[in-house]
């Protein structure tokens, strides 16, 4: 039955109790007294027979555009083993476990319930309480890996120590999560002084709080940087929360947060070989208003074109944003140490470098990035 | 100057004539009669001098958040080069190219003919005259790399030929371009029926016209598919070009055209090791209200969770867009024959396959995947 199609189980919350037949849709009672209408072609396009989806793949052979819009169920019945039993008006029959029907009913009760169990995202500010994650344990246990992914998930900055110095070592640990995105940079990029540097990452400079790779489409989702060696002076690691940032935003100075999530800017990145451009709103929004997506790396924008009575209105909003930042209130400030790696959300949480010494000391660090794709089908996978 | 901050070149459409000085902004006028506003914020921000702009990575290292809100320019004057300078009131000095600042004026009629040069996509129908290209010229010839490259971004369907057959082969043709884009099905994943399939496109069945990976939150740009051999039954290749398809439903079933750009749906692609899952629209439309993309593989798709009242109204336009993808009007078909490969847009053309008897003979693909920001980028380059 469908439960077995998507390699997750479904708990029976409640039996089915009754159902009734209408003609665009059946409703059915649970013992709980929730009532769930189902449309008729909804439940033929859920159909997980053996001839409907393929047993080997667990992917859909049958097309809802395969039956006319007309069918109808002819009969409906809860059978003796408590399932749902439709018989429809071209001879196909179907059978739904009534803990599947029941995670996935979309009555107004049950939808209210599955907007309850959305992830929050928890916002930090300076006073961040560092959520650190030990190598070894994260390298053997399942149960270590996923509350690590976990932090990465909802709070966005975690560290891990212990992790070995030898160059190349951290790719064990991002591919505990998933392969790594490569980049023009690299699969593994190494953040050195260089003299021929192609971003200012690869120089003494210090950089402002940014996220990495804004001219592309999809950012980044996570940011790996392992400390090698650090013995220069300077170069402490800064991180914002970029949401709580825009939440603040938001409340302080709403005609700022409106333009920074309505206008595009363009970022661009470019060298001898390549020539990146983005055109995107510092602040994105998902589908229900709530910021999804920081993109800010003011090194890397380009020349505003906008209306020209835009322009003002939009560099104070843009200015208020670095210039939040730049606030004590929101920066968490550690020094990185030999055998710890930051790992964070790219997307939300906005790093910066203090400039240091390149001739008082060796520092090395190894960066690579995974996106929140893999992440996130790595913890799916982890609480089956 | 500018010029050289980006790797491209501004010749000097028109020079500057004249110059005005007001409160918020300065107002040239060019040789050719169009004045257009500067704001000394913006001309600031875009200061090319070396203290502003680091020469080697070309990134900007001055912030505009550096200075104040209320910073001024205190002269500006056309210098004997034709250049733009501005004297600041806080000391700073920059000096603008002409024609770096022609290419970036934001005033109605500049950004008026900046519009008129963004690129049209040609849409297509069943009777698409086929952009043709051979492998030897791809792999030498940089002009002829740019043609094949101009027609897989504007027309999204090409072939190319004369591809050896050796298993692996692909990846060099597509590293023309950039690095291949990894997904869990690997860098170069085989496309041959097998028992143990963790994908319908692993099996002899007809797949339907879609999309691969919408599953994933940017699904991949580009789709490469690579005939090594092709001795079996069936298994003729057909495409649809999305866009075009949107396009008629928008003229056609405007009511369903909105449903299918408004309303999120999931799609979900699990295994035992990886659980992937992306709620998006169908349709999805870039700023200036154009499509942008087309999501779709019905074997993919969730169940549909939304209220009660949309389900009807939705399934319609679900049903219409599929039917669409059926119609003959749409559909360009063609075998593949070894040595040929196809290299299409991911995110516009709609690709499948028709079912083929793998005891008639042998049929194996290989296919990859090349993000759409490394085609833009690899253009952008040749251009230069």
């Amino acid at each position: 039955m469908n439960a077995i199609a998507d390699y997750r189980t479904y708990p029976l919350i409640s039996p089915l109790l009754r159902v009734t037949l209408a003609p665009d849709l059946i409703e059915v009672t649970w013992a709980d007294q929730r009532r769930s209408p189902f449309h008729h072609l909804w439940l033929r396009d859920n159909c997980p027979c053996p001839q409907c989806v393929y047993s080997v793949t667990r992917e859909q052979v049958f097309e809802i555009a395969d039956v006319p819009e007309t069918l109808q169920a002819m009969s409906v019945e809860v059978d003796r083993d408590g399932a749902l039993h439709v018989q429809w008006d071209d001879g196909h029959e179907s059978r739904f476990d009534p803990g599947w029907l029941r995670a996935h009913a979309y009555d107004e009760a049950s939808r209210a319930e599955q907007q309850a169990r959305r992830v929050n995202k928890r916002h930090w500010v300076a006073g961040l309480e560092l959520p650190v994650f030990e190598y070894d344990a994260v390298m053997e246990d399942p149960k270590a890996l996923l509350d690590w992914l976990l932090a990465v998930r909802d709070i966005g900055l975690t560290q891990v120590r212990g992790v070995p110095t030898a160059p190349g070592s951290l790719s064990a640990l991002a591919e505990r999560i998933s392969f790594i995105r490569q980049s023009n940079f690299g699969v593994l990029f190494n953040v050195q002084s260089r003299a021929d540097a192609d971003s200012n990452a690869y120089t003494a400079f210090n950089l402002p709080l940014h996220t990495d790779l804004p001219t592309r489409e999809l950012q980044p989702g996570l940011q790996f940087l392992h400390c090698l060696v650090n013995d220069a002076e300077g170069g402490d690691s800064r991180f914002v929360d970029g949401f709580a940032i825009a939440q603040t935003l938001r409340q302080e100075d709403p005609d700022a947060y409106r333009l920074l999530c309505e206008i595009p800017v363009e970022f661009r990145n470019k060298d001898r070989r390549s020539d990146y451009r983005c055109l995107a709103p510092v602040i994105a929004l998902d589908a229900l208003g709530e910021v999804a997506e920081i993109r800010m790396a003011n090194f890397l924008r380009g020349p505003l074109n906008l209306p020209p009575q835009w322009v003002l209105p939009y560099y104070r909003a843009y200015r208020r944003f670095i210039e939040m930042t730049r606030e004590a209130r929101f920066q968490f400030h550690q020094r990185l140490e030999a055998g710890q790696l930051w790992c964070f959300d790219n997307r939300r949480t906005l790093h910066a470098r203090d400039a240091f010494d390149p001739a008082s000391g060796a520092r090395h660090f190894q960066g690579c990035y995974v996106d929140r794709d893999e992440l996130l089908s790595r913890i799916w996978v982890l609480q089956r």
